[in-house]
């Protein structure tokens, strides 16, 4: 059914990933599709530059309409097929506004994995720095713990409401706001990023996840990540879209292992 | 009408504006409000840590809710009070298509300034190298060359369309894409981001003009992006939000104006 659209992407790419999670969950398969090679500079060739002026990867078309940016291809497709495949924007205005955040703390949180996985790639030989690299992999695990604490297990449910005028003035809450928050969703062990179901968040964000036990995060240290992974990595639209790369070669990097 | 509203903001901060102008434009004035300082580490205070884990501006709470990205204010500002103030997403799918792409690449160009003019606040000093401040200022020109295109004013208006169907497999369209989407909307000069309507792209990118024009950027050099710079700021959602210490200080710097 999705034979008017065409994705350009690299294996194990988290922006691609996005796109390609985002297609499956809106049963949007069957779209033209043709995997490229970053290490061969593919993503700089005339075919990608032709859709995309920056020369990344994704580049994504539908009919006429291009749209390349990994988070603008997930609003526009949950926009434009609201009714097909799952529901990805949760209706309830507390749900929401904590799949917003998410989704835009995951840029941070991608960001930080980069900067320590590709550290090398991005920084020439002579700009790099011992301290650099030591700053950005204590940014990497202070962005961890955050995560792994989104994801902890709620004890506290007697708060609990899923709609945020449901909480009268005269309800009284001594947690904080976040706390708040983790008691609106009775959010349990490896549930998703946003509430009881999957959404934008978890489109966004699992990427990440994944590259980051790709490349040797210790489920031990985090426990609350490891099961999400867990959890996410046997979901139908996430399975059919793992990198190739890593089911032709399932074994990973340690670069992480300490971290 | 928006007393259940709570900001925390810093003067000339893009991502604060960014929620200022949202709540400008949706008609959300009179909600609670505190002007911080970075430059006295207000924004690691106890009071915006107990909103915001990581510590930054803006923190934003509406009733219980606390959403802190920008990006995620204005998703949920839009979705939660949609027929109030201008609405911010359009209706058609291509100009939605390119407001998103727009909205995400404004993510880069954001980086992109901040690269240059606050390289020192990022780098330590025994981390400084000439060659990487050179290679961020010929990233940001590049950039710049970009936005100034999307800028530019159309010529070839003959295969304009606004609806993506209306383009059969019988079009021949021999311009590429990225042309296509010039030629969608009939940009004129000085328009907004993301067709004839002032939208999201604009309330999310907007601040970072004006802190390019702010920092000594030359309309010379980027003509089109100074006449976008000078519809905009008379924009009534804009100039109430405008940033107060550039107000009292009207003179900027002139750090961009090689660039």
């Amino acid at each position: 059914m999705a034979q008017d659209m065409t994705l350009l992407w690299g294996s194990g790419s988290p922006p691609c990933w996005r796109v390609m999670i985002a297609l499956e969950e809106k049963n949007l398969q069957g779209y033209n599709q043709k995997l490229l090679s970053f290490e061969k500079g593919e993503h700089k060739s005339p075919e990608v530059l032709d859709m995309n002026a920056r020369g990344q990867l994704p580049s994504f078309k539908h009919g006429d309409v291009v749209v390349n940016e990994s988070y603008a291809v997930c609003f526009y497709l949950e926009s434009q097929f609201k009714s097909e495949g799952n529901q990805l924007i949760p209706d309830s205005p507390a749900e929401q506004a904590l799949m917003y955040q998410r989704m835009f703390e995951g840029l941070s949180f991608y960001e930080k994995l980069n900067a320590v996985i590709y550290y090398e790639w991005f920084v020439p030989e002579e700009e790099r720095h011992d301290s650099a690299l030591k700053r950005n992999r204590e940014a990497l695990a202070t962005e961890l713990k955050l995560w792994e604490g989104y994801l902890q297990k709620v004890v506290h449910v007697q708060h609990a409401h899923t709609n945020m005028h449901a909480c009268t003035p005269t309800h009284t809450c001594a947690r904080s706001n976040i706390a708040l928050f983790f008691t609106s969703f009775q959010l349990s062990s490896g549930s998703h990023l946003a509430g009881q179901s999957f959404s934008l968040a978890d489109v966004t964000v699992f990427p990440t996840v994944a590259t980051l036990f790709r490349f040797g995060l210790s489920a031990e240290r985090y426990p609350k990540l490891g099961e999400y992974h867990a959890l996410l990595k046997e979901r139908p639209g996430i399975k059919a879209s793992w990198p190739p790369h890593w089911l032709e070669n399932p074994e990973g990097q340690d670069a992480l292992k300490d971290v």
